[in-house]
């Protein structure tokens, strides 16, 4: 196989291909929905008596926080590795600029066409975070070993396919998923792990040197998981309904990430055999709360609920730092870069089991008459709602995500293995220089506080 | 005395039987307050006629740039150290998580009590996050010398002392304390600098040379200045009267950081031989006007009251780092590492004077009838109120915060003390390795832009 | 030319007299508006019924992303020079706090004089942090080329021409320019790339190595590029009209900015000979598409005409980094640091003239009848109004802020060019050791994880 990883022609056509293709489409198809449109009349029908009661007041701070968490936070968290912080950030932000543009086209299509015409407002935009979110995490999977053009090519698809999915679950099976353990958190990991297996690189090896962290670059790390755990309560709360279950999820999502920070640190230490902490574990395993909380975020799980929730999944997390990770890759040959399996996997299953059981037992006690049926949304004309059938419907959303993203990860790594993408050859990944023009470094590293190259200033 | 600093068990136990305890606590006592309950029957009683008016709307924005502070801003302005970059994020992320849950327990016993459960609102987590702040301001003074254990005590401690204080601060006495002058910072500081002189280490010239800090070190430890910086405003308007009070603190805390960067600057260039800055005071007395500004935020001290406070604190602040920090340390055997004695211990004590002024020289013709009794919430029950008793109920308050610190920090450090909480010998402190899986750096460091282990891509 | 760079009295002096003549006009002139007052009485005539109507929460999360966007953004953006980090990130902070004071009485004695006093609130903090934004901008042309107490005169000088630029436009000429396209951008950059044309440096090729970048420098610059790129949505709707003006900029300018990074990675790639992305253009190109939307960014140009001004600006100003760049310093003898040019300014003429064509072809089919009044602030008595005399004034708008920009670039750049202002040498520049105390480099930069100096921990 004759690498060629001069991505001179391909990328540049890919981009403007692809951005050409979404300029004609929007043309087409998206227009302002009423809150962000012009059109006074419309308001007056709508009976919108302030500017305050537009949707944008109730959004906009989760929105923004959103969308740091997946620009700064992914894109950060990715640069631990030593060679390939060019990469991290900068591929992922151009997947996530890509992804969110198609986002908003197919979520568009399938969840706010009103037969004409996509009409877009805040809850499109953060929806569009939310699916690329879902890119972010199988982004996490596939780090060092795939071309920019691939990623286009997948993000396309992962796309396409999470819109897909998403419908099924909230408009078909009509789940909660507030956070989106399951349609964002498992969908992601076990898409991204499928596409990594279809990938597998059985001579990896000759990189590993650069599989490793700097001193600097995980300090770089942290700057992505402080933002994705600090905002996460946004995440989990930026589509809950108004009022009361927004600040639910927050209060919720709060706790258990709190948890989950003391239980990773614990299991990280207990796991060295001198006590001593790993960066992997508090960057990654400290996050595992949020994406746990994810589906019950806006339920009735109350604080201590939400910290069990929190507690065990930092446990989980960090074992599977340590145990499965390793296993995957030698085993059943998935090298997952950086260990999604562990952040988003397992505490996405965890997060739709939880959805399932706090569903099954939701009541009148806990949630009131009327809170129950604005809780589940559910309509007077369903008569036959009762949580035990919504919990075997959430149950059901996990099953419908897990097999959606394993039978579409096949695909899309099959389609990923062509030979022509400009990937680079096993010795060369994980490696800045094959994608990015890289500033020669300075001939003495040290800056000197006493340089004898700086004239001294006047007495 | 024989240094065992294998955290091993240590760590894991104590991390482990908290969060247990946590989870027991919040069981009993935790429950959601009504606005982010579902019981609509509760919300008709209290009249809520739209969701917007829901406490979250209020004051969602600033809590998370609280939040942001705690875990970035805190975090990332202790990386300064050239080996404890890791070290200063990581404890402060884990101290922080341990806190928020403590004070939760903590502050809702003595403030949200309704006689069986603790009712957490919004509110709530913004009050965990400022208490925790007082904590990272105390983690300061003992950077680099305590183990991850004792930081976990301490902060088990300083939670407590805090939440009384507070108490006594804003129920008993009636104090103004909107972004926590008296109750955070200087309660902080001189609780941390009471431990650090405790803990006393003689020989810590051992570590001087990582003591210092490098030019990337500084550049990071920049990220958690300006976040503080920026977010300031919110810290100080975050839990203060709705409408005009919050809109008030966000200018005047806003104008007095503006001021204070001025003369921090000032001082630093005069201080200096040759007139050359000092990136510790950039980094550390730009922030005094804020601390210094804590008490009086939301009251009428008119924009060019702030840029006073600013000017005094940054000035205060950079004359502390020159000359007291040394003086400390040598005479008064207190090793202050980050210097909060200067950040956060005098302009905490300036803005507790500052508050006990403002308050003696409120009066009508400034404030209104009705706005002098709302700005400070006086009912019309106590009739003996007067600006005068307000001022020294407020100076009252300052002398409390002071004295419980000290004395609840001679205690916790006497605990801390004890031989074997894993803490570093004197040579090793400041030191990331001791508690730390370090990578291994790269053979060569320089990242060749011409690598010869690349490939050459296909012409 | 004796080369004098220490700025023992100099600096100081400046910072402390300004700030002095600060507080005395704050004295003299400021005081707080009616939202952030405490007189009840005024409030029951504006008939302010809820404090949620206080327009603090109509643009509080806004204005925070706005000031991360001038602190972090522009600060972090320009720490890409190896060894200019401290006065990127220190000297912008500096010129910022200084700036937003002075912006408070400039532009508060031309737009929110009541004839006795300024009245500030929310508004104007977000006002005050745009006009600074025109000085980041001008600060990125002259980067490393120039002393801080230069900066602050510069400063001085610009924050004095922008009010005036801005109240022509927004009071006489009545254009709409919310997001600062030719206010702030246009203005900002072509001021700062005239001075820099006036200070050109015949020998700066002397400097030329520390012109470039090294690995971690550009990560830092990643940090400001993408807190510019999220939070520019912040940028364009922070003092749009409320409601639905507000909603639409921010869906224009996340659709814009989307566009733009494909194809900015294309061009990018493209005009590379191996197909390698430069790091330069993935750190400003990225962001021209905000800068190109910002006049428009509250009108009605559908999310297509969004993308297409992304398109448009990430293309030109790729291709103005690899071509005009070089061609401005070797003809025009203008060394543009930062390629403020490319960012700023053509984005920001683009920007302009997309508002003329825009407001020409404003139709009631688009808007709605009262939309149109409401859109462009018509009043009943001004009944010559016509798109088209608005598209006449938005294009007059664009050109007197660019004489603005060259004539009080040239005043300034006279002044600045004076040889007393400690300047450094030109084979001084772009080196922070001039202006700041540098830390020594560790003897072994290198974190050994078996540092043989740590003691074992028992086992």
């Amino acid at each position: 196989m004759i690498w060629n990883t001069n991505l001179r022609w391909r990328l540049p056509v890919a981009c403007l291909l692809l951005e050409v293709a979404l300029i004609a489409l929007f043309g087409v198809f998206v227009r302002y929905d009423m809150d962000a449109d012009h059109w006074v009349q419309e308001k007056v029908i709508k009976n919108l008596s302030t500017d305050l009661e537009n949707e944008f007041y109730y959004r906009y701070p989760s929105f923004q926080d959103v969308h740091v968490m997946i620009f700064v936070g992914f894109g950060f968290l990715m640069t631990f590795l030593q060679r390939y912080g060019y990469s991290s950030v900068g591929f992922n932000f151009l997947l996530a600029a890509f992804g969110i543009q198609w986002a908003l086209l197919m979520q568009g299509w399938l969840q706010s066409f009103d037969g004409r015409y996509i009409l877009v407002d805040l809850e499109n935009l953060i929806n569009a975070d939310f699916c690329v979110g879902s890119v972010c995490v199988a982004f996490g999977a596939v780090l060092g070993k795939v071309s920019p053009v691939q990623l286009l090519i997948m993000t396309l698809f992962q796309v396409t396919l999470f819109s897909i999915n998403e419908y099924i679950l909230l408009n078909l099976l009509e789940v909660k998923d507030s956070g989106g353990s399951m349609t964002i958190h498992a969908f992601g990991a076990y898409f991204g792990l499928t596409v990594a297996w279809i990938l597998y690189r059985p001579n990896l090896h000759h990189s590993k040197e650069r599989q490793s962290s700097t001193y600097h670059s995980d300090l770089f790390a942290m700057i992505g998981t402080l933002f994705l755990w600090m905002y996460w309560p946004s995440f989990n709360s930026a589509i809950s309904n108004h009022g009361d279950a927004q600040h639910r999820a927050v209060i919720n999502t709060y706790c258990s990430l709190a948890a989950c920070v003391l239980t990773s640190v614990a299991l990280s230490s207990a796991l060295h055999r001198k006590g001593k902490l790993d960066m992997v574990h508090i960057q990654n395993a400290t996050l595992a709360g949020g994406v746990g909380l994810g589906t019950v975020a806006e339920l009735m799980v109350l604080p201590f609920g939400s910290l069990i929730i929190g507690f065990v999944c930092g446990i989980v997390s960090t074992l599977g730092f340590v145990y499965l990770t390793p296993f995957l890759e030698s085993r059943l040959h998935i090298q997952d870069t950086c260990g999604v399996h562990n952040l988003h996997g397992i505490p996405g299953i965890i997060g739709g089991i939880a959805g399932a059981v706090t569903a099954s037992i939701a009541n009148i006690d806990l949630y009131g008459e009327e809170g129950l049926a604005y809780a589940f949304g559910i309509e007077r004309s369903k008569l036959n709602w009762s949580p035990n059938t919504q919990g075997r419907f959430q149950a059901a959303g996990l099953f419908v995500s897990l097999a959606m993203a394993l039978a579409g990860g096949v695909i899309v790594g099959v389609i990923l293995r062509l030979p022509f993408w400009g990937q680079a050859p096993d010795e060369n990944c994980f490696e800045d220089a094959v994608y990015w023009e890289i500033p020669k470094e300075p001939k003495s590293t040290a800056l000197r506080s006493e340089d004898s190259s700086i004239k001294p200033p006047e007495p």
